[in-house]
């Protein structure tokens, strides 16, 4: 999940080396060349061999880096690291099954916080027609929730799949997550209705369960910012993703959300490029659902996410 | 995990809850109508209908907590937090296949000791026959640990299979993990090939990959307290586990543990059965392999198991 506090792990300068140093060096430690893993370290989530096939993932979130008890309610707050693994699943073209929960405590967490964080997970888990089978409890410092997802599919739609001439869909316009967030560390209140849209869509995610992307021939979710997953599309397909900025401006909300950015001082392509977080599907592919924002060429790289400042981007090492 | 340090988790008198109470209310949250859903909490991990059936588990671990870096290395880290998620599998009767391994890192965290964590993983991983296929690394305070272990199983054995006439088994003796963490925590040095055996047991399983559980009735592994899982099984099989404490003076290398603990004044009885962590398999059922150390009886409960004092045990809520 993205932070909300704090220097993203991406820039890791303090502790003399960087995000994917580290996921370069796990990625080497855990290679493996059994001909069971058809997907290892790389993609969404891995996929294992088999009819249907398996595939399997797991996101980590943190009190103070990913998320605020102040900001948002401990149901939010389960919906939302449930949300994280079941969009890492979906983002395969698969189906979420099961989950384990992982969860530490510490001595200032209260009973009822606790519920209401199962009853988020639980509400979650249903919504994408999966079932908590079991977990950990333990005890901790910060709160640390850990799930890991397990789906299946009969054909996985992989990063590696764009092909030129490929069209680029968005399942719907990211940033408001951003947009939430922005307004939240700003200490703002949500007074307009656009402001109460952002904020929520930061608290609690929104993902479309019934996106179908059966036709799609690469996808990927945006739990990271579309710039980030746009380059790792490119690169697993060898391709280049060419976007049309403008076309962004023809998605549903896009006035709206260019007015909140616009009252707040803020660049909107900052949010809709580097946001993240929004469990948006970015697909290639033709007369996919959602909207149509740019082309797959020959080339390499990702072009057309220009944005006036050098974004904070985060990645996962799955 | 077991704790290192701090009150165990089963008594929060602080927070004005137990964890007894966390984890029923987990379960009813969790709770599943789902018919391939075979086992759900309650067991060492869930089980999904298919053939082979899946199994699945998770098991977290954080700094200071569960671990001291002061006591382990990281390359023990790794192993032991990749065999407790192991241990698990392997007590549905089930071979381990794939794990997903979810990190939070600090600041003064080294990347020679992640290094290290990631090899000790690798590791442990493989003995077992597992591969590493995801992960998710994030920033947190205590450096946490969550790995998920998915598993395969024609039949799954289960705690609530023990059967009255059954003889119950331990595949070797428990214990040298509490000793271990009790010379640890008294700062004495291990001076004495028994003391060394101990911190090692306690820093690194030593998990026997090649125990044959396929003829047991029901099986679990002592990661928590045997007492604990003693009772786990004989609540789940409806019958009473009776021990016959003599028969663990009979094991190998009691005589080398109690010493020990007479030198430690400590009780020999409390470390064996309520040090918990061992990952040593509990089972019954006939001419299993391992140490014969009580009868299956029709009634409820555990007995045989008395200890000087009222132990510190820890249960998983899977």
């Amino acid at each position: 999940m993205r932070q909300v506090e704090g220097t993203p792990c991406s820039r890791l300068g303090a502790m003399g080396f960087s995000e994917s140093d580290v996921i370069s060096m796990l990625n080497n430690h855990f290679a493996t060349s059994d001909p069971r893993v058809e997907v290892g370290i790389g993609d969404d989530a891995a996929v294992i061999t088999g009819s249907p096939r398996q595939v399997i993932t797991t996101d980590m979130a943190v009190e103070s880096v990913h998320f605020k008890r102040q900001w948002s309610s401990a149901f939010d707050i389960g919906r939302k690291v449930t949300a994280a693994n079941l969009a890492d699943i979906l983002a395969m073209g698969a189906k979420p099954d099961y989950l384990v929960v992982a969860l530490s405590i510490n001595a200032a967490t209260e009973f009822s916080w606790l519920e209401d964080l199962a009853r988020g997970i639980a509400h979650e888990a249903k919504l994408g027609g999966a079932h908590v089978v079991g977990g950990d409890l333990t005890k901790g410092e910060a709160i640390t929730i850990s799930i890991a997802a397990v789906g299946s599919v009969h054909e996985p739609i992989l990063r590696s799949g764009a092909k030129v001439g490929d069209s680029i869909y968005i399942s719907a316009l990211p940033g408001w997550s951003a947009a939430g967030l922005a307004l939240l560390q700003n200490n703002q209140k949500a007074g307009t209705e656009i402001e109460k849209r952002a904020v929520k869509l930061f608290q609690a995610p929104s993902i479309d369960y019934a996106y179908n992307s059966s036709n799609a021939n690469s996808l990927c979710d945006l739990s990271d910012a579309l710039i980030t997953q746009a380059e790792q599309i490119a690169k697993a397909s060898k391709v280049e993703l060419a976007f049309d900025p403008e076309l962004f401006s023809e998605c549903d909300g896009f006035q709206e959300l260019r007015e909140l950015a616009s009252q707040m001082n803020a660049d909107v392509y900052q949010w809709i490029f580097a946001g993240g977080e929004d469990h948006v599907f970015l697909s290639t592919g033709t007369d996919l659902p959602g909207f149509k924002v740019g082309k797959v060429r020959a080339g390499e790289g990702v072009s057309g996410l220009e944005m006036k400042k050098e974004p904070d981007t985060w990645r996962h090492f799955n």
